[in-house]
Parts: C-alpha cells; structure tokens; sequence
C-alpha cells in the first residue's frame, strides 16, 4: 500500500490566559484552562510520507535530523497515529519553522500541529478537528490550540478524562488585534517549559494559588475577547503572565525565564500606555515579550521597541487562521 | 523642666526572611513572621531635644526639614512618647543616613529604630529594649528589628494583640557573615514599601500563598542560623526574596521593584555559586541586590558584582550590633 504524502501548515499561538502546569504528566493534560490567539506571521510547514521503505522515522526538523528527545516526541505522535490506523509503516517527516525554534517562540505548539493534522490525514485517518486537536495536545498542550484560527480556549484535565481538544473561541476575523513579538535572544531557552511547569508544580508555594487563578480568570478573559475589550484582554493577558512567572520565580530553585532586556521592554510597554498607545505584554518561558496591541498602533509599538537595547528584531503577526493542508 | 539631648545610632538590617503584608494596618502588625542581620555598615544616627522652647517639632533628615508624610511618620511617634511620658513638649530631632534614602536600603528601619531609642531615653521613660522595639516597629516594623544586634526575629501579629517587639536569635558575634549591598540606583523608589505590600495583599491571587510559606519557612531559617549553615540559610533567604516580589508582580497591577540590572546580578549571584563562592541574594522593596556571602569571598564577590555594567557601586557589611545610646 502507498500513501499520499501530505504537507500541512499551522501557526504558533500565544496564550492570553497562560497554560502552565499539569494535572496529568503521562497523560499530559494541562492543570489550568487557557486562552490563546493564533499569530498568522509564525508558521511551521510540516511534510508527511509514510513509506513502506523505511525501516525507521526519520525526522528531519529545519534541515538538522533530530536525535534524542526531539525525535522521541515525534516517534511518540507517529506511534499513536499506527495505533489507530492498524499500521506499522515508518514516516518521514520534514519540518520546518520560519521562526526560531525553542526561543521562547512556542514553536512546539505550531510544530505538532501541524504534525497531527499532516499525520493522521497521511494514514488515511479521517479524523475531525477535535480529535486531531486532542492527538496533538498529548504532545504540546499549546499544540492542541494550533489547529484552530483566531480566538482558542484549552481546558484544564479534571478526573480520569483522556481527551480533550481545544475549543475555537472566535475566529481570526473576529478581533483584528495585532501581536509584535520582540525577539530578545536566539538562544534556546536554559530551561525547557516543560521542567520549568513541573519544577513549578513541585515546588513553587504558588503553584495552588495559581491554578484557582487560572480557573478564575479563563471564563473572564473569554468573555472580554467576545466584547473584544482589549484594555480588559491586555490587563488579564499581562496579569496571566506575570502570575505564570511568578509562581516559577518563587520555586526552590528559582526558574526565571526574564532576561534584564525583559524588564526593560515590560517598562518601555508600560510607559507606552501612560503615552495613550493600546500595548499589553505577555511572555511565555522564554525572554522574549509579545506584544497585544492594534493595526492603529502597531507602527509606533514596534519603532519604540526596536529602540531598547537588547531587543534583536520584531516581528508583527496578524490574527492567523486555523491551520491546514497545503500541497505536498 | 528640661531633658538631656540624646543620640542614638541604629543600623539598618536586610531581612532574610521577608516582611511583606499586614495583619494590621492600623497597629501596624506584619502578616508575616520575618527574620533579619543587622548590618554594621548602614547607620542612621539621630539626635532627639525635647523642648520647652518649640512651638513645634521639627525633623530635620540629612539636612532637609522634612514636611508631609515623611514629618509625620515621625511626629506619629514622638506623639506616642508624650503619651506616655504624659508631656506635650516638642522636640528637635537631627538625624543622618550614611546611605541613600528611600532607595530599597530599608533607611526606615534604622531611623525609626535610633528615634524611638533616642526619643523615649530624652522623655525620660526607662523603657525595656523590647518596649522601644515595639514602639519602632508602630512606625516601621522592620524598625523593631534594627533595636537588636546580630540576627534578630520579628514575629507576626495575631488576633488583637497590639504589643509586639523583636526579638534577638543570636547576637552578632554568633555568625561572621558579610552581606554586600549591591547599588543599582540612587532614585526613590516608585513604587513604596508600604503602598506595594498593601497593594499584593488586596490583589495578589499569591498572597495567601505568601502567608503560608513565610509560616513556614521562619523556624526553618532560624534553625538554619542556629546552626550557621550558609547553604541552607542562602537558599532559604533567595527563596524568600524572590516569592516576596513574585507576590508582587502577580498583583493587579503588577509592582515590579526589579530593575533589568537586578536580574543581571541575580544571574551573576548564580553563576558566582557555580563557580564555587558562597553567595546568595536577596532584595527588598527596591532594586538593589544584597548579596550574603562568608569574609573569605567577599572581596570575589564585590569584584565580579562592580564588573556588570549597572551597578553603581558596592558596600560590604559585617553584622551589626544593637542600636545604641551615643555622646550627643
């Protein structure tokens, strides 16, 4: 039997409410609802070929064959899809991120997804979204909201449930918010987000706290991005953040994830909303800073960012679309 | 009648274990049990004249005659001794900071603790340590721990009581440490002590959290102390220091008294360990960095911390003795 190889495309998200923690490691489900929005600029293009020829997979990730645990990920998604297809064939996989991967860039969340989708439409799965959704959350929680465009909530794992896909909230045409990212470094993160969460979860006396928080917040920040109130979205999105910092900052070790840039571009935002611009931060486990902000002040957003000393460069995303299947 | 004019000297102290929130606000009792080293190098010097002659009282801090707040903080306590004295005199008071004001290095707790010594001794009242301990800490609570010397513990205020000094742990001849403050600025603070904390402890989701480990963490690193283990008391006072400003930078919204040089010499501090210095940090409501380390690395560790661009400049202390009655 041959099977059609397949490309599939989907766009890194950035979470609004933060997702942070797990209520499940083996079955990775995440402790917290989050919220995210799908950024159309950061793509990751996956290609698929599952070949009778192949003794093993074979993952090249940006041109660099993976070994080691990047590799193991990937096997972990592919094994899955065998399970459900009844086959054993071997896949290759070619990826590729026009983005930096592992920079705090959540590059992991376009990456499986756009791994699932191409995965299971590749071994002739005819899978719905959720279902791809709830596969490539078992590998990246954030993957899970990748699949879907605009506006994306996530759940938190209550009980002995083993499924759960993301949700779409609202789409890309929704709400049309701008995000800059602010790339400070392209040095992959000292520790990765996943030790980061569960080093959090061990040891941080504020790691309840924060998931009461999250719980709290999810319906809010939801309802906010439904009235499309960006000053209320900016506020909760800021306050997710530097909760979900917070609680690593104070684990014994600390985990920070903040470089001194970082701080200086949090002030630079702030000083931003005291000069009348909509400008709202939010940082995931890395340095970099993103920022909420709309069409109307995205120029000056980025002129006074690329002004700070440390920040590299910027990238201005739009709203992106769910993701899909390109031609191979 | 008239009273002798009295000097006292108080130096300033870092917490190890911070205080951060009230159970109080009116007594001025701390949420949180906090434990501190007196540091020699930080003194506040203050001379108290009680006056027939004064119409009113009259504060004069490094040369500048205080007005608003800042006066009557100080009026608020010499108020308290004529209560107690049963006099209505005023008084003259001179005091001086061989340090920055309002800077994060707690010039509060020096000065209020050699004007409430100075204060009570020129009324007249023959007042225990304690006593004056817990006049000071009315005005400051980390005052109260300036009346002792060495390593000093603050406990934390429970239902109505309104009495609580300091108390000592062990004095400075117990434990040769050398704590070097690390300057980053010579600008106030924007952010107060005071406004921060009550600023967590109504929007910090982590404030409870706060309250619980600083519970526990308090006999823990008095123990530590005890016992001189420098491993155990440095990760405890790191910890410490760190969940103190995460509560902060959680709250809504967020109070970060983190500079972007303050996280440069948290990495430094790191890295310092890595190479095998004893060296742990601690920060208070501010964005200076102290860092606690042993005699025989202190002058490594000043080296490397004057190499970061941003620090100002370094002060090395050895641990301090009690405020104290001096010639006036």
């Amino acid at each position: 039997m041959t099977y059609p190889t397949i490309s599939a495309r989907a766009h890194a998200n950035i979470a609004l409410a933060k997702y942070w923690g797990k209520a499940s490691v083996q079955n990775n489900m995440p402790a917290v609802p989050s919220v995210s929005v799908t950024l159309k600029a950061l793509t990751t293009t996956t290609r698929v070929t599952w070949d009778e020829w192949l003794t093993d997979d074979e993952i090249q990730v940006n041109g660099v064959i993976q070994q080691g645990r990047g590799r193991e990920r990937v096997v972990e998604l592919l094994d899955r899809v065998r399970r459900f297809a009844g086959i054993s064939v071997r896949a290759r996989v070619i990826s590729s991120n026009d983005f930096p991967t592992a920079a705090g860039l959540a590059s992991s969340a376009s990456a499986f997804a756009a791994l699932a989708l191409a995965a299971t439409q590749g071994a002739g799965l005819g899978w719905d979204r959720a279902r791809i959704s709830d596969l490539a959350r078992q590998s990246s929680a954030s993957a899970a909201r990748s699949l879907y465009g605009g506006f994306v909530r996530l759940g938190a794992g209550e009980g002995s449930t083993t499924y759960l896909p993301a949700e779409p909230l609202a789409s890309a045409e929704h709400w049309d918010l701008r995000i800059v990212v602010a790339v400070l470094s392209d040095k992959a993160k000292a520790v990765g987000s996943t030790v980061g969460m569960n080093h959090t979860q061990t040891s941080s006396p504020y790691f309840e706290a924060w998931k009461a928080f999250c719980h709290g917040l999810a319906p809010r920040i939801e309802e906010a991005i439904l009235r499309k109130d960006l000053k209320e979205v900016g506020e909760m999105a800021e306050q997710s953040a530097l909760a979900m910092h917070a609680s690593a900052m104070a684990a014994a070790p600390a985990v920070i994830y903040f470089e001194p840039t970082t701080l200086a571009v949090l002030q630079a935002v702030r000083d931003m909303r005291g000069g009348g611009l909509s400008a709202y931060a939010t940082m995931d486990a890395g340095p970099h800073v993103k920022v909420i902000t709309m069409g109307a002040d995205a120029d000056e957003v980025v002129e006074r960012l690329e002004r700070i000393p440390g920040v590299l460069r910027t990238m201005v995303s739009e709203v992106g679309g769910p993701a899909e299947i390109v031609s191979p």
